[in-house]
Order: structure tokens, then sequence, then C-alpha cells
């Protein structure tokens, strides 16, 4: 196997991700007592699966980027709480819709809310939780971050269907591919980097600096995670190794691995994406041909190139601890495999 | 049967919303242009599905309203164009979502969107279009417009929540019911409403009269509708009679009628609306018994009530073409029935 992920290597990624979660710590519980309040509602089921999600933990990593990145400014205020939380509600509303597109049983480790409370109220549910994100942005009262994150909204759903539009088409380019990453993934963390800054009231260089690292440790963020599909342990992924394989998704491991075979190799594939034969044994050879061609290792590779975009898009920014933390956020999102 | 819709009425019909129709035809114009123009994206999938709920048609009641509303107060520029096209968006997206919620086969007479290209785009591509619409009202750069319909989205998705918690439950009281359309229906006539004061820059009693009139004209809209459900004919409504029975949803007709009726007559509500026995007889059965127990006729008074809240809603505003137009607006969708 390619990638793999040990556990000292887990350490390290604790490790690098600890500067940013110690930075943001009392912010980061402002955020989530915004979260838990906004998502009340006397409609019992709204909380309900609004507590599923936030249970259901992840590493917040959006909101984290735009406290640190307001904080990176001097910012002294609780707008970039409310935007951060709105980040996350946005985040929050996509996997709820998301799951639904996709089919999903299970995300984090959890059972789906779908699978819990059905489609329709996921669906209806994703739309009141963007709903009060939209709501938090227009109370901190900025249309700059309110422009930069509708702006996000629409190219998000517009990564998604084109997705949705790509799907099991294993013709799909590179350029494509990362076209969709670059909208469905990318954006966010190009907006959540991007409204700290101007709730600090910094100017546009900054802001463009901002953005350009979200983006581009959005992009390297997402291949690192299409690599550990195909490797890496369940515990620590809180998804199991073959999701993406099981459910034919298009992943740039597999596009490369599809390009680089053999006329043999790409019948193997059609039958798997387009046909869905996904045992386990031809999951396990999915993963041998991904090894061999070096479509996992490339696709840390093309990782790692985006990650030292979004390193030097920080670098003419003064040093403080939160800009040596968002730096370290690239290595968390790029060690994470070796 | 107690409600019909002759064709003497079509034409009353048609007569009473003329008026706003003919006020508002050059920026409905704009508006057009604007949707077409929002709707547009580089992914294929998206305009296909904006045009083909654009070719839907639709009486565009919402941003006629809102450009009314702004005209009232001698508004003089473009803003009321783009909050009239948002708050048409979000309308559309949430017809959208609506019909993957209720797993609706036809919408307006026409097949819904989720039938031909799946639940999955319609999802999606409702997505796209709350964003379009917030993008929009953050161009227009007023706080108080964005704060106005971004509560709306939020209460819409939480009636929305409330109507599918309180689904087939034919003990839902007159008051719960009124709850969950105030939120589902009302509140995007209220918002729509409300921007063309905000807009215009008229001031708190203005929107208030607006805001009031939107929210009872929605209430009377709904119920109208709830009860042309079991009257009035296919091609006058784009849906057929008996939609809402057949998707056992619990409407005030149906509340009514279940309340009033003997033991008997509710066995054959339960049998209805929670087991699904919607055949075309008990289709005449339901609409008989609603007209022995006065049901539909009082579903019908009541909007008349709420019309009437209506009116005296806008009774201070000075006298203009477009206060007669909405004043008629409200006797176009009562009506509607006789």
């Amino acid at each position: 196997m390619g990638v793999v992920v040990s556990l000292d290597e887990g350490k390290k990624e604790s490790a690098s991700i600890r500067a940013l979660m110690d930075l943001t710590r009392a912010d980061m519980g402002r955020v989530n007592e915004l979260i838990l309040s906004k998502a009340g509602s006397n409609v019992e089921m709204i909380p309900q699966i609004a507590n599923h999600l936030v249970s259901s933990g992840g590493k917040r990593l959006r909101p984290m980027l735009t406290l640190a990145s307001a904080q990176q400014f001097g910012y002294r205020g609780d707008g970039h709480v409310k935007l951060a939380t709105s980040v996350e509600f946005m985040h929050t509303a996509t996997l709820l819709h998301d799951d639904v597109v996709d089919e999903s049983g299970m995300r984090r480790g959890k059972t789906t809310a779908r699978m819990i409370w059905g489609n329709q109220a996921s669906v209806l549910v994703g739309d009141f939780l963007l709903g009060q994100a939209f709501r938090m942005m227009v109370d901190v009262g900025s249309l700059d971050a309110l422009d930069v994150l509708s702006t996000a909204a629409c190219v998000i759903a517009e990564g998604e269907v084109m997705q949705l539009a790509a799907a099991k088409n294993l013709e799909t380019t590179e350029d494509d591919y990362l076209a969709v990453i670059r909208a469905k993934t990318a954006a966010l963390f190009s907006a959540a980097a991007e409204v700290g800054p101007i709730v600090a009231d910094a100017g546009k260089p900054e802001r463009a600096a901002l953005r350009s690292y979200g983006t581009n440790l959005g992009l390297a963020f997402q291949l690192v995670d299409d690599a550990l599909d195909y490797g890496g342990s369940s515990a620590d992924l809180g998804k199991n190794v073959g999701d993406d394989f099981r459910e034919g998704k298009v992943t740039l491991p597999v596009l490369l691995a599809y390009r680089r075979g053999t006329t043999n190799e790409r019948a193997f594939w059609k039958r798997a994406i387009e046909s869905g034969e996904t045992t386990d044994a031809a999951l396990d050879k999915a993963i041998g041909l991904m090894t061999r061609t070096g479509a996992l290792a490339d696709t840390i590779q093309r990782a790692r190139h985006f990650g030292g975009i979004a390193r030097d898009a920080l670098a003419p920014l003064r040093e403080t601890p939160q800009k040596a933390a968002m730096l370290d956020v690239i290595d968390f999102c790029v060690s994470r495999v070796n």
C-alpha cells in the first residue's frame, strides 16, 4: 500500500494543528455556544439534527481559520465569532445536502442524518442552517464579508452540480477535476480565510493573501482526502477506506490510475466505477494499481504543490503566532499521508 | 361541489391582477432578463433546470409585489428589480426542494424538475439559486433588506420542517396549521412586500404596513389554494384537483372536515390520509364531506378574514395606482373561489 498513516504520524498530525487550536480555543468556545443557540428552534427536529452533526465532531478547521485570520490583523470584536459560525453552518448545510445527493450512510464514523431522520428533513434543515448562516453574516453588517460568503455559497453549489454531471465519467480530465474541487471544497476554505482580514479591516493585499492561502490549502486538503480514501485507517479518518470507491466517485487517484493503466486495467476501472463492481477484492486490486502507476503518490505530490502555493501566499504577512499556526495547518493537511 | 371556478370568474380573476401587471410590466421585463442572466452558468444543468422552472410560468405574484411596493414610495433606481429577482429565486429554490421533499411528479401542470433531472440536481440547483438570490441582495447593499430576506429564508425552512413533522397528523390544530403556513408561505409574501419600502427608504410605519399586508395576503392565498385543491378545474390551476389529497397532505379543509365529522367519517379520513386510501371514489367522498361540514366554505371564510386584515394594513397609505392594484390582488386571491 502506498499510503499509510502510522500511529506516530497520527501524533505528529495532532501536534501540527495544536497551535491553531490553542490560539483559537477561547473564541471557539464562543463559536460552539453560538452554534448551539442558532441551531435552536421550537421545531424539535431542527436542534436534533443539528446536535447530531455537532456531536459528530470533525476538526472545525474552517471556523478556526476565520478566527486565526482575524486575529492575525489584531481584530478585537465579536464579528469573527459570528462569521466563523456562519462558515461552519454553511459547511454543515453542505454536508446535509451532500449526504442526500450521494445517498451516504456514514459520515465521520456516524450514521448520517438522512438515515435517521430521512432525506426530506436533511434537505430542509440544511436550508434552515444556510438561512441562519446568512442571518449571522447580516448581523455582523459587513457587505464585503456577505459578498465573499454568498459568492462561495453559489460556487459550492455550482461545484456540486458539476460533480454530479461528471459522475462516473472516467474521461474527466485532471483540469476538470480540479475545477470541481476548487468549487466544492476550496471555495469555502478561501472564504473562511478571507473574511478574517475583512472583519479586521485589513487591506486588499492582506485579503488577497488569505484568499489565496485558503484556496490552495483547500485544494491540498481535498486531494489528500481523496488519497486517504485508498489508504489510512478507518479510525483515524472517521470514514472507511474504499468509501469513494464503493460510491463510484471519480477522484484524482482513480483518474490518474485509469489514464496510466493498460487496456485491461482500464476495463477493470470501467467495471468498478461505471458498473459498480466494487468488492473487497476489487478494492485491493484498485489500491494495487494506484500504487503501481504512482497515482496515489502523485495525488499527494499535487497536494504538496498546492500546499507550497498556500505557504508562499502568507509570506508577506507579519510574523505572528497565528501566521505560524496557519503554516502548520498546511503541514497538518499534507502530512496526514507519507 | 362547494367550490367551483367558472369561466366567467376565471376572467374576473385575470382582471383583478391586471392593474398590478400593467404597473409592473416594464420592471418585470428587467426582472425576467435578470432571472435568465443570473440563472446562467457554465454548468449546463443549472440553466436547463432554471429555464424549465421559468417557462413553467406561474403568476410571479411575489416579485410584482416587491416592485409595486417600491413604486408606492416613489422609488427610482434598480434595487427593486434585483430584490424582486431575489424573491423569485428564493421562491424557485423552495419549489425545487419542496418537490423533492413531497416526491411530487407535477407542478403547475408540468413534470417537475426532479422527475427529469433527479432529486440530486434539484437539491443542488435550489442551493445555487438561493446563493444567487443572496448575491443579488448583497449587490443592492441594503442590510435591512438582507435582514428581512435572510430571516424569511430561515422561517420558510422552519415552516417546511414543521409541516414535515406534522405530516399525516389529523390531530393538528387549526393554530398549528396556521403557524405552518404563516412560515412556509406568508413569510415570503411578507418579505417581498416589505423590501419595497426598505429599498425606497420609506419609514417604519410604511414598512410595518407592507409587512402586515404581505403576511395576511400570503395566509389568504395559501388557504384559498388549499380549498382549490378540492375544487376548481385542473387547467385553471396548473395542478390537479385532489393532489393534496393523494399526497396525504393535512390542510385546513381536511382538518375542519375531520374535526366536524362523525366517528365513521373520522375513520374514513384516517384511512385516506394515514393509510393512503385515496381512490377517485374516496376523493369524491372527501369533497362531499367537506361540503356538508362546511369545511370548504369556512376555509374560504378564514381566507377572507386574513384578506380583510391585509386590506386594512394598507389603509393609512397614500392613494396611488399601486395601492389600488395591491388591494385588487387581495380580491384576486380570494375571488379565485366563490
